[in-house]
């Protein structure tokens, strides 16, 4: 039996945080989904492809590791991909109770695939794509937060941006 | 001496988790009042009425209950009906700190009422109304999740939606 | 139908953050029984029955309060007294996770008894019995932290006490 | 060596708790500067000018004590005023966990700036300038909440204001 | 390449959350291995041996499950045996941060095995050890927490001890 | 004035987390004391003597820091000492509720001395004394955790020890 499991996220950008879950992810399943959540699109930095292709570019060399999106309900997407696993990163400052309630209710949608948590990385444990947002939008340096990518990709996103008065 | 709690919050939609709380909290007071926080309308899954409605549906059995609205501040119409408590639900995954600290400022602005946390069945403590919108509005089953003139409620307001692109 | 509250501890000793609570519960209920628990027996400050001595005295003047004590489990001892409902107080700084730990299991051992969690007051929120304790055993000044009664039979306990080392 | 600290925030409106922290922050550092971020514009209950006013009027009588604002990165701010040091308040009720966040990466920005966490006093442990906006609003009194300034201040800004329906 | 993981814990005794736990992980490895640790002998109920042999009898009719002992390290243990992975069971009244510190000391010392945090059925969340050995010395009934065998054990642990004053 | 911090602490042993924040503190205060308590003697892997010893070696280099016991109450220390501030190191993962209770008790004891809390880098945010005594009991390497002249020391105490059976 191929064991997949999903890694589900905005990744409004996608962080060093993020590549170092789906790398401990690899070792532990003969598949990892890194899936997209299209669903939220509350004035997003980077749209949804850019995302994709950002991901996409910084996971070259990961074995069996794809990058999907996905809209609707999480569960229903990971059912339809034959997960056994939803993959969640923790982070010392991560919004426990929050994850863990996400993660009752997806069990209750759907009992069959579980929630596992893995933990990032100590020099990550403070990075979430709004923290690195907020960053870059004030004019910070974000190159040692994300992959090299993302980095561009932000930079000319704020670009197009109208300024924050 | 008859004595009053109200158990406040914006119940849209109502859960089976309130439900819970509504019924633990009659075995302890004389009345209970189920009162339907009208100040905050930002794009509310449910009208005001709706919410009262499904309440009232749903507590047909339970003696010395009552479901009400009220604006303003919650202490001053606690205040306004001789109520000697104001009742929070706490679930293990709620924020509790915010709880801690709302029921703080209560107690500043009304010193004779008091705040009384109780437990929700651990069935329910991954339930919030916040969940049930969710689910449901990305076309999840939410029929355990809330009581069944809820459900049917839902069901309705969602087909009048735009759908969210 | 006369409403019965058990507010169980150790409260060895007892401190003025107890007694807020005491006082909050006896406004939420008809009769409020302060159950001082025996079944700990690791050296403690005061006796059993000095605990129970202080607590009387500090009570005196508020109606429908009793003193009791209590061995085995708590959910058995407040069955045969008749009562609806657990007290417990809520410290911001306070096990949270204790508390509702210890509110589930009493929950699955005897169902319809209520866990209900109050707050002490802010400035009684940094208090608790082994804190206490702490500080009168290094010396420190206990008066501002416990009723008078308990700040005098402290003074005497410790004189008997070997120096800790 | 003169020591510079920043305490940074919105104060929307300043509160009494910021004001004690204000206060403690001068008995530790030779210079204190209250800093205003002017970045996020969502609409608040005051503007920049009348914050840094109001918290002017405030501190007057202590020592070493500036009101300034800023925008763009504050750990840049902290570094072109020389600030060895960023001040945060820690209520019991506070979210601890996004403060360290905030701390962390703002440690990796610019490393030669510590953040420094102080506790404010119990009394105000349930202030933010979040719930005095609420209660405000709702017509509650917020003079026990706020410096005199701030609750004249707060008074007309609501007069301003269309009412919430 | 077969995934081993390794599920840790004194099990004293062992719990239905416990073996909630085991059966997940089940789905997610191709052998799971039931690890006794047998360091810390303050008082236990019940002896390392009526332990093993308690899991051992519990997990019957699981494919792939394995009950050993370790001593030493952990991380030591897991290495020796070849597994990826290290289980911990996450309930939502658990000491999360412990859980945290442990297995960022664990990654410190092995980097390349894992901790797999996965979360215990809601009916289980209050479970714990040392909730169950409580409840059994004070008498209460304990069949509905843990698996029958575990059940007979404890009542005949508890017959041979010394009564607790 | 010349501004002068506590940093207290059992020690037992120095960790680099210990370390790092009094490298910190001494860019915030005039002098830091290192303040080694010896009221607690519930059998210690080093001795007090080992522990001043192990911090005077590892602070070597450190301009204005010294390193001292006391008994008795912290704050009474403090105050003979002329100290301003009691420093306490915050870890993600840390017992901040225990850290929040110890200020303010020893706020209300002595209100003129600040607590100040500072955060440990983030890649000994896992480490506490107690880990590295219980690594360092179970055989493992230690190194990575503890100043040089601590883990010769460490590894001197647990010869002489006579092994946990």
């Amino acid at each position: 039996m191929r064991r997949v499991a999903i890694y589900p996220g905005s990744f409004d950008p996608p962080t060093l945080g993020h590549l170092d879950v789906v790398e401990r992810a690899t070792k532990l399943f003969d598949e990892v989904i890194v899936a997209v959540g299209v669903n939220s699109s509350k004035d997003p930095l980077l749209t949804a492809d850019q995302r994709i292709d950002a991901l996409r570019k910084s996971i070259v060399g990961l074995p069996d590791v794809w990058v999907d999106k996905f809209s609707g309900l999480l569960v229903d997407y990971a059912r339809r991909q034959g997960a056994c696993a939803i993959i969640r990163g923790l982070r010392a400052t991560a919004d426990f109770e929050y994850e863990f309630q996400m993660a009752m209710v997806n069990r209750r949608l759907q009992s069959d695939i579980e929630s596992v948590f893995l933990m990032t990385n100590w020099e990550y444990s403070y990075l979430s794509s709004s923290i690195v947002r907020e960053v870059a939008i004030l004019g910070g340096d974000i190159s040692e937060m994300v992959p090299k990518a993302v980095s561009e990709l932000v930079a000319e996103a704020l670009k197009d941006r109208k300024p924050a008065s």
